[in-house]
């Protein structure tokens, strides 16, 4: 790329459970990112606040704390999983740095809020954000976050063939 | 980039008469297109639709044809001016291809089927893509396209520190 070998890029690429976002990391790796450059990927997990599991009761009945400490445990799971997969498909980076992330709350609030913090070049993301539970809104975290944040954000799509 | 240097990129990059739109050609310059790759850069111009012109008027008072014609010919003129600009900036790339492409239409379509009849690997845009005159749509027409086209979008917003 024409001027990016002296400089450092902060690359921000949103991760989640859905295979979206990691084909999003894929692209990203072979279409944006140097395997030998200083560029730096910050993967970016947002584990849902606890208020979306008390949400899926429509019952009016509170869960145990039981099931809440065992809701919260699947959701740390779920993070380790994402990062381990993500990680993998950076393994064959030279001396790009790759450093996880992962914050409490909604996918918007917390991607925005990030790429903002770290300043970083671009924020990379799939079209999902929110994983199975809110595939209601299939989009709007891309949307949103495209809108929000001052970087250039990226936003890749799984190809239906690869599906 | 790991995987690009074998793999010719068609790219295509929507410019228009807004600053905004030859900073994000820059960023991809840049950030996403190696100048000795054999990508193809198609540079795309959408000419806002006659009834454009049309509609500026809301006195109900049609425009005669001469004042349609000066218009016109104004369309052209700044579709060419748009188009020099934006060559200058790729004028540093070697082996890439810089095509150009002025279609008459609707902004929001004309990106969207080009991207889709080309088959593009990826399409880079500003936020805006009107210009001066929808600018109360400001954003839509990247909203649209990220949620339409299927290639994977690049939305480049320019800094409020360059502007």
């Amino acid at each position: 790329m024409a001027n990016v070998e002296a400089k450092a890029r902060k690359i921000l690429i949103a991760v989640d459970e859905g295979e979206e976002s990691l084909y999003a990391l894929s692209w990203a790796l072979s279409n944006v990112i140097s395997e030998n450059s200083k560029d730096t990927i910050i993967l970016l997990y947002a584990k849902p606040p606890r208020v979306v599991y008390s949400s899926l009761d429509g019952t009016g009945y509170m869960f145990s704390s039981d099931i809440i400490a065992s809701m919260e445990k699947y959701g740390h799971d779920v993070a380790d999983c994402v990062m381990e997969k993500a990680k993998r498909l950076c393994k064959d980076l030279h001396d790009v740095k790759v450093e996880t992330k992962v914050e409490n709350g909604d996918a918007r609030d917390v991607i925005c809020e990030v790429a903002e913090k770290l300043g970083v070049d671009i924020l990379v993301m799939g079209t999902h954000g929110y994983g199975l539970i809110k595939r209601a809104f299939l989009g709007s975290v891309s949307n949103h976050c495209a809108q929000k944040v001052k970087c250039p954000v990226l936003i890749v799509k799984r190809p239906k063939s690869v599906a």
